[in-house]
């Protein structure tokens, strides 16, 4: 074995399904969250902050995804042997949060909350392992009037993003006649949580493998393109027929139910009835349809689920269309804080995929420009001075002007460039000619871009004079100004 | 051994070190992060963000804190067996973001980031495992033109967040001289490595442990106050007290240096005084100051280091005063980028410790009453009714006022109380009667607070008139309206 002299370089590379996030995107992003949080507050909710890492047990396990060995989760552990994970959401902190402070909360509580979570998933296309989360919840609210409001919110939040009416579609379903069907074909009771958990997951695939994929993820298994095989849940064919029965669309409306629907499935289809009957009347009926096969992949909803979706097809850069999914979703979960408490505190709730949600906004052809003006550069001709330049930029900055001096090494040909790349609207200019004439010249680069593409000599001139002038140096916050107005949007 | 029945309830806690923030502090925050983004993009500089996950042969090793096992930092093996971090700081993402992309960025590269960081460390009082740092860096940048501009980017962004000049000091300083004193006591070249890092700590304590706890953590070892001893540094005696000689507080300015200061000691000297002399002529002078204790503890830095404190003294809710530390940090670090390219890439920046400085802020009386306004609550009176509560609170919503439902299951008492807790400044009202009439009732809770304190009968009335009144169910806006005009701040 030979004894490696100099220590190996480490590679440059994030591991995968994470990715970094460049300048523009913030931006959009920015501007949507602000939108987004003026609707959550115009609802009366009220932000909240957890830490990224909580106790394992204090997360619990509801995750979709049991196929990779932690169950989707990073975990880690403490010094003192406990286990500690990354949150996959932002509803079961809060679970925590609300057990642990109850007594000092009002109630209902109503929160919202912004933020990574993070999945140990298989990363694949647009499948990431941190992604954002812009959660609304209400707890210690039993009525569905709670769950009827966020989808109002949830609509309402749409079109503050510029999805105009129409152009959404808020889907509501229940657990609760899920569960109906599963008691009805034998699957009720304590003995069959598996079972249950398995068809539940298996459901909430349905978007991605149709529903012939269903039927066979629900009976013995299924191959798909990879040639993997996915066991099934074993179910009888008589018990599948239920299930598959159950998913077929069909329209529920307010008070057409009467007493045909009983037991636990029925109380279902009445609490979706409701929400209807209660979006219906404040005025965003047509927004809301009940759509049978909504589930939600997450184990802890225990009664009306929702999601959000966009109407209007999205496609890729090459004009093929793209499944976008829900961009929110929620759902009620009466027992996540009585987890903890042993108390049934009833709550409810949507979280905003914000990339997603921002993706299909891009594609729109919303939220696209957001890359806001580059600097001002000031150029270095001479690097004794460049506390001067900094001068000249510092003067810029306090009149509002975003600027910085260049502090490479390269000449100007190479500054220029640079002033090029980051966008500039002009660079100031100042040699040895210019300070003893008490100048600074400044050029336009926005419209020097343009100078190539006219041939008239005289227009030529005019517009080049235009575009490289000098002022006296007291007057250079005046001339950069009018460089800026004749490029403001 | 017995079974239990019923699985074991988890406890609803968080680790120690790890904290939730409240909706106050978030909005402080948040009005504080507003008005740093600004400075920084005054600056020029562009925001990115990289994941809080990153390889952690790519993180590096190079925090102060090694008493533990995984050296300060949360890890954990991937699927393949990789090691994965938690960030613990900005920099060291930013390095292995500008190697991976160096060719596509415009050099010089300038990026703000702002964003949680995770340290592993024993936690303590106002000592937490996840903290946000909010960093701005030059990338490519040579000159130490570029760390004289940090230095004048902390003060401008402490002076915007309303600390006037003089409030703070900026103290600068370099790795270097430290560097040279330690060749010039045999401490030298790659076989003193560890000797130099566990000096460099020892220093970076200075703060905490006075001049004598460092005198003896270079020599034999110390005991602190819980009795636990550390081990030194085994310097020889001749070695701490050039060691504690370069700590006293000299002043260096620019140009008078000379020819005395030789070696990496003098070179590191004459850049303090070029920074020194950048900043004084663009106006920024009174507010820096050399200090040679200054040696900040991460182990990447390799020349001028720069940190800033708050020099007003700060007291805590019992008037004790309280050693706050810096609230701005940063330096050059040349060699982080070359760890994985091998091509020396210069670099610096400065990073805040955001919780810190919003802390020290609000000691000194600033961000302390970001509570916004508490949301009109409307009272539910006829459960039945809800759907026309939810279209009051939705017609205040659209005419820009926070409005909620109350969506708990209490009565009218319980409903009075919650709107207290809540802040709201109203509520509205309207049983049976006021249907019937078709108005609503406005209850002014702010005016309403102040009744009990009016001794005078006719102007207890008139005030309990005004305090809660009747409007027509179409002029519900304006009647709130009028009702928040009286409590605009």
């Amino acid at each position: 074995m030979s004894k490696k002299t100099e220590p190996a370089r480490p590679e440059a590379r994030l591991p995968k399904g994470f990715s970094d996030i460049s300048a523009s995107e913030i931006r959009a992003s920015e501007e949507m969250l602000g939108t987004i949080r003026g609707v959550f507050e115009s609802y009366g909710f009220e932000p909240l902050e957890t830490p990224a890492i909580e106790y394992s047990d204090a997360l619990g396990k509801f995750l979709p995804d049991q196929d990779r060995p932690n169950e989707g989760v990073f975990s880690f552990q403490d010094d003192d042997d406990q286990w500690l994970s990354l949150r996959y959401d932002l509803t079961a902190p809060l679970a925590r949060y609300v057990a642990e402070n109850y007594q000092n909360l009002p109630k209902p509580f109503r929160r919202y909350q912004v933020g990574p979570v993070w999945r140990n998933e298989k990363p694949g296309p647009g499948r990431f392992r941190q992604f954002t989360q812009f959660d609304a919840d209400t707890v210690g609210a039993l009525s569905v009037a709670a769950d009827a409001e966020l989808c109002m919110l949830a609509a309402d939040t749409l079109e503050a993003l510029g999805i105009p009416r129409g152009q959404y579609i808020i889907k509501v379903n229940n657990r609760k006649v899920l569960d109906g069907v599963l008691e009805s074909i034998g699957l009720g009771g304590n003995e069959n949580v598996a079972k249950r958990l398995s068809v539940l997951r298996t459901i909430d695939k349905l978007d991605r493998l149709g529903i012939e994929g269903v039927r066979a993820l629900l009976g013995k298994g299924r191959k798909d393109e990879s040639g993997d095989y996915t066991q099934g849940a074993q179910l009888e064919a008589k018990q599948i027929t239920s299930i598959v029965e159950m998913l077929e669309p069909k329209q529920i409306e307010a008070g057409d139910l009467g007493a045909a629907a009983t037991g636990i499935g029925g109380e279902g289809l009445r609490e979706v009835a409701d929400i209807a009957s209660l979006v219906d009347s404040a005025g965003h009926g047509d927004r809301i349809r009940v759509d049978p096969s909504v589930v939600r992949g997450l184990e802890y909803y225990t009664g009306p689920v929702f999601e959000a979706e966009l109407a209007a097809p999205i496609t890729d850069d090459k004009g093929q269309p793209i499944r976008l999914g829900s961009v929110v979703s929620g759902g009620r979960y009466d027992g996540l804080v009585e987890r903890f408490t042993g108390e049934k505190v009833p709550a409810t709730g949507i979280s905003i995929g914000v990339s997603r949600l921002l993706f299909g906004l891009q594609r729109l052809g919303k939220y696209k420009d957001s890359a806001s003006q580059g600097p001002v550069v000031v150029l270095v001709l001479d690097r004794d001075r460049i506390a001067d330049y900094q001068k000249m930029a510092q003067e810029l900055r306090k009149a509002g002007i975003r600027a910085e001096v260049y502090l490479g090494e390269s000449g100007m040909k190479a500054q220029m460039k640079y002033a090029d790349r980051r966008g500039s609207p002009c660079v100031v200019i100042q040699g040895g000619d210019e300070k003893a004439k008490g100048e600074v010249q400044i050029k336009d680069l926005i419209l020097g871009a343009t100078l190539t593409s006219i041939e008239n000599r005289d227009e030529y001139l005019k517009k080049q004079a235009e575009a490289q002038f000098a002022v006296p140096e007291d007057k250079l916050v005046e001339g950069i100004r009018k460089v800026l107005a004749r490029h403001k949007s």
